[in-house]
């Protein structure tokens, strides 16, 4: 059985840590370096947060781990990552592979870099570097990077709590409300968000009312807020680098039948859902776990998506949780659960959390009450 | 000469222009398809604005043309491209090969499609299509795209308006004032680009004061801006998926003489290179006049970054401006002119408009007074 990663304080710490790790499984690979070149990656490896990086992880030991990264960075890396040796130079990859002795395995990110970067790094040609031989790394630092150490969690947990207050601030100021449109109630949440503590917001906005919340990933209008209406709204802060992600539907001033049986019975194939998740879980038996409720009410036609992500550095990362996902749910990832019931042209309802699979209960990090409530 | 895209006003015509432009390109790669994955690119070539799809443009004529998409935009891809036949799936790019004949050459970009993705299509080996051979298109959409048609021009006229407007409302409310923190005026200033129809901020707003503003690619902190600093904003707003891209300095409060001899270095070579755009224009050459003004004043080491770039669909797209530039600018590309100049530990300049390449003189879309201005 997984264990959380090892909480450590020191951010330099954390990331020497994260990188010792990959070193581990390249031996598996047979590789002499891990050439990383996804920006997200190298942020969870080395703490940089520049717009144009790479890193080499060596086999032999830390001395020989570089970073690269372009000349407008040179303060930020050495701020950032002072325990890397920086290279500086606008094509990060070549820079790095340049350094590397003749003969030299190289792992590289197939799943990221690109075909035209691959060329010119020689790996199909004697461009380059006719001695080095590329390798596929696969997705490792994807599969390190799915269980959260306590310092993630803690990022975690502000950014779902500034979702949080941020949405309770505006229903309590009265924003959700007849006559408000879809886009005034997506721009009043950001500004709530940013508040509350947010560096930025997780993804566009979604505030979906009437028909319109029968569209999963509706994007908002000047359309406006109707009594009656569903008003399903999906959103996320970010804070240091972590990703919040929460929905919630409500029916405005009064409710029809429909709404609220399909409400309850998304509401009870989220809990299922949600109850499904423990350590070692099997990714797809939590999706059939939940999708089950909506198929044996006969609206599984109507729930045309998976079940839940992954939520970290990324928006939507490892592991999925869906009908074709493959593996188990470490102990320490942090998941969406958010089944959804879609009727075109009469609405729709999806109800989704933030959670932490942990021994025991998850840790539900989204904390907005999700009982059926009419405001 | 290179005269601007012919300009139509049904939007679906526009696409199918597009379209049979690339068309006519196909010839020269000797391609019977191009497969077109990159998002930003199948936008530009059909209007869908999904998150996962693919199109394919075939030489033989504009009925063999097709888009893929995935069951969350069956109704979104038959509303923004009724004039394609679109299939649907997960794999898009996949979806779409298994659809052309054997013996086929399919052309795809390289420069964005992932050596993951091109291996699972059977580029190496004859796991797919052992029949279809895959060739580089190049950057060609990319190189349509320079050439902004006049309703793109309009929508990057509205875009920059938004920020025109956002700005000039937040210095007449005293919100760039000393007391307030960068966050506060970033937030500010991205309040007002929605208010003006935004609907989507371009980038992460760059509030910089003080010392901060020596640093290119600042993020706004809790730092507090004080009477005598400089404070550089660099932000934009985006209007039909056309974004803006502006930067204003101002000094706060009382300007030393030092502030105001790098803010009229910066002013004179940004001039010189606004002047410098023209049809045809070698872009590295458009660099080198700006530049040569900073050199010559001693400050070229100050100047760390090339003069501008390209904007439309992305905020940053071809053609680049810089000392490594290749090529030149064709009538109608819309860039930025950016010259800055920055002194570590003390502070930094950059002023920035966004101007459409003209017959004559450049168009400006960014208008917010640029001369010296002490608030």
């Amino acid at each position: 059985m997984t264990s959380l990663a090892p909480s450590v304080t020191d951010p330099h710490d954390v990331h020497r840590a994260r990188r010792d790790r990959l070193r581990a499984a390249l031996t598996d690979v047979g590789a002499d370096h891990a050439l990383i070149g996804d920006l997200v990656n190298v942020r969870y490896l080395t703490g940089f947060t520049g717009s144009n990086a790479a890193v080499a992880i060596a086999a032999s030991g830390p001395d020989d781990d570089r970073i690269a990264t372009d000349g407008r960075y040179v303060t930020q890396v050495s701020e950032q990552v002072p325990d890397l040796v920086g290279v500086i130079g606008r094509n990060c990859p070549a820079i790095l592979l340049g350094g590397f002795a003749g003969g030299s395995v190289v792992a590289v990110e197939e799943h990221a870099m690109t075909v035209a970067t691959w060329r010119a790094l020689g790996a199909d040609a004697d461009a380059v570097s006719p001695s080095i031989r590329l390798v596929a790394l696969g997705p490792r630092v994807e599969q390190l990077r799915m269980v959260k150490d306590e310092s993630e969690i803690e990022l975690l947990r502000q950014a779902c709590q500034a979702a949080d207050v941020a949405l309770a601030t505006i229903i309590e100021r009265g924003v959700i409300v007849p006559g408000q449109t879809e886009r005034q109630v997506a721009r009043a949440l950001e500004w709530e968000m940013y508040a509350c503590g947010a560096d930025d917001i997780s993804f566009e906005t979604i505030v979906a009312a009437g028909a319109n919340s029968a569209v999963p990933h509706h994007r908002p209008t000047d359309a406006v807020l109707a009594a009656g209406d569903f008003v399903k709204i999906d959103f996320g802060a970010v804070v240091g680098g972590y990703h919040s992600d929460m929905t919630r539907t409500y029916v405005l001033d009064h409710a029809a039948d429909w709404q609220r049986e399909i409400y309850d019975l998304v509401a009870a194939a989220q809990q299922v859902g949600r109850e499904a998740l423990a350590p070692d879980a099997d990714a797809r038996g939590v999706d059939a776990a939940a999708r089950a409720v909506i198929d044996a009410a006969g609206y599984g036609e109507n729930y045309v998506h998976g079940l839940g992500h992954g939520v970290g550095l990324q928006i939507h990362e490892a592991p999925a949780i869906g009908a074709s996902a493959t593996g188990t749910l470490p102990c320490g990832a942090a998941v969406t659960v958010e089944p959804g019931v879609y009727l075109p042209g009469r609405g729709g309802v999806r109800i989704e959390d933030t959670l932490v699979v942990r021994e025991g209960v998850p840790e539900l990090l989204t904390t907005t009450d999700k009982s059926f409530s009419v405001i």
